[in-house]
């Protein structure tokens, strides 16, 4: 079943997310320009990795930045370099961090530290969370907007007091901002202007952005050197990197001012799918590009449904949908380029084929 | 004077070492005939790598392969493994080994794994030092060539004695194979033949191959299953690792067969270099496509000669030269497809003013 619903995704004319197939031809066309005889970075050394990385420093608002190949590596270092610095090998997120979920323990596992779950799996972490925390931890990181639970956001506010608070505390604060850019249409800050409140900062080149893959860590002279210390341990100071780097500069420069056409998409595909009996989303109002799509229905139901749905009208909805329980079952979407070459006319034909399918669904229990 | 020295080498026309340029055409080069719309493999899945990997496999002999970005990475994870199977945190190695002196560490940092340094500095590893070496190391790691000291080999019947002593005792044997296909020729010997002697094989594709950078590590299922995890952990389970895989692959396709070609060339520049009062190579007859030019000049003197020589002659010779001692000094080359461009008169011709420049040095002490 799970194969049907991926195959009628795949053979869909438009879908409602992302930027489109992630095939070869993303890496043609960020090489395109690209003047053949510009020479590759050479282990973390050389023109195309130093420009970006200053490029990126600057628009984190930093004194200095790394490119690595992954964030699972550039998170795990930031998080040891505090605990290093502190020599305390403990930190506190959420329960439902990319560290503690889709890692394989790694930062456990090669680096000992232990975690603190701060809020639940329900929520984001809020100012009382950190204060009622047991003592001692090295670094909070904080994930902006929080992924798993459909990339929900903490007030700036909150975070302007969490910052204050952990300062105080003497307590690093580290921003997973795998998707950061995409969430500063709702705070309506800069990019340096959110990264100020944190000692370290993570930033993901193929989510909105759709690079290739890559990330970039930034922070103080003294922590970046650190960690290109630790990047050649993991095995990450690459003798190139510039197949990811030309295309994370590359997609950059096409869509990170996007990103509020992308937020508004989300508001709007959002509300189409909250107008359907027996699907919400999570949130209600998406507050970043992205959203958590519920079917009040099991997962079975409900995948025939998105099959039937996407192969009647050529409308890819998703090419999966997990189990949250017996009678529950959702979807995650990140909307990108894609979006806008459906016709609003089309989207909403889809919707009627959706709430319609679902309706006979619930008729026939 | 370093800067002359590399300046110097970048405005020849010619090189005696390696593919030509590291330049962004390497990777256009290597898309060029692969179709768009090839799917991207996503995080270690989908047919660019499962397709590679199997084809690595073979090709070592191997049940099963792990495509990682970097050999830092997979090396460190295979002997974590034989270290974990044994519940011994001990393994040994050259004095020279990349994972000693090019990684930061990383093996102890990251892993608490002890090491005991087999031989020494001056030559490879033979069956005494692993027979007199203390007890207890749950692996022994052979890098074939031994680079650090030019690219020496044990004879093939030493590798065979080492295997099944270390089969006897309960030793995992892991090969540094960075440089595989380059000792192929020497060898006389299949890529499997080799690999047969080993528990776990590592392979690199941007040395002899010329590929961007990637690596691969082969062995049972069970071992790369559980290298697969370590990889999650490392942060090296990229999204994408196509651009690596394609290029690894078409290089790999164009180079593989070329070893004995380049071994021929290094046998053949490295008897000119000895033709030269003052130079001497190590190994003095190659046993790969590799070798160090030592200078018995110091390294100022010799940085002034090849500078010079460079200039006159358009010839590459190298950008760079270390310091040995006071009085000697010296640099690596490796053969690889520049070699061929270059007209043997021409090559000859270069060694003669080579050779009238070192003469002059010397006299004037």
């Amino acid at each position: 079943m799970a194969n049907t619903l991926r195959e009628s995704y795949n053979k869909t004319n438009y879908k409602l997310g992302n930027h489109g197939k992630r095939n070869v031809q993303v890496l043609k066309e960020a090489l395109q320009e690209i003047d053949e005889n510009v020479e590759s970075d050479i282990y973390g050394q050389g023109k195309i990795i130093e420009d970006f990385q200053e490029k990126m420093a600057k628009l984190l608002g930093k004194e200095t930045a790394v490119f690595f190949p992954s964030g699972t590596m550039a998170q795990q270092i930031a998080l040891r370099i505090w605990c290093d610095e502190k020599d305390l090998g403990k930190v506190a997120y959420h329960p439902l961090s990319h560290l503690e979920i889709h890692e394989q323990d790694g930062l456990k596992k090669l680096h000992k530290i232990e975690t603190i779950l701060l809020a639940d799996e329900t929520r984001v972490i809020e100012l009382e969370d950190i204060k009622e925390m047991e003592n001692g931890v090295a670094c909070v990181l904080l994930e902006l907007p929080q992924r798993e639970i459909g990339g929900q956001l903490p007030s700036f506010e909150t975070l302007v007091q969490i910052s204050s608070y952990c300062k105080e505390q003497g307590i690093k604060l580290h921003l997973d901002g795998a998707r950061l850019l995409e969430v500063l249409p709702f705070y309506q800050k800069t990019a340096a202007e959110v990264s100020a409140l944190f000692d370290s900062v993570y930033m993901s080149f193929y989510k909105g952005i759709g690079g290739i893959a890559g990330a970039i860590l930034a922070g103080s002279r003294e922590f970046t050197s650190q960690s290109k210390v630790w990047k050649r341990r993991y095995g990450g100071d690459l003798i190139s990197l510039y197949p990811y780097i030309l295309s994370a500069d590359y997609y950059y420069e096409k869509r990170a001012s996007k990103m509020a056409e992308y937020y508004e998409s989300a508001k709007e595909l959002a509300a189409f799918f909250n107008e359907c009996e027996g699907i919400h989303t999570l949130p209600i109002v998406p507050v970043s590009n992205m959203f958590h799509v519920h079917f009040e229905l099991e997962k079975a139901e409900a995948e025939a449904i998105l099959t039937a749905v996407q192969k009647m009208t050529g409308i890819g909805i998703s090419g999966y949908i997990n189990v949250i329980n017996e009678n529950a079952s959702a979807f995650e979407i990140s909307l990108g380029d894609a979006y806008k070459d459906i016709p609003t006319e089309i989207v909403r034909e889809m919707f009627g084929v959706l709430s319609g399918k679902i309706s006979e669904v619930r008729r026939e229990k």
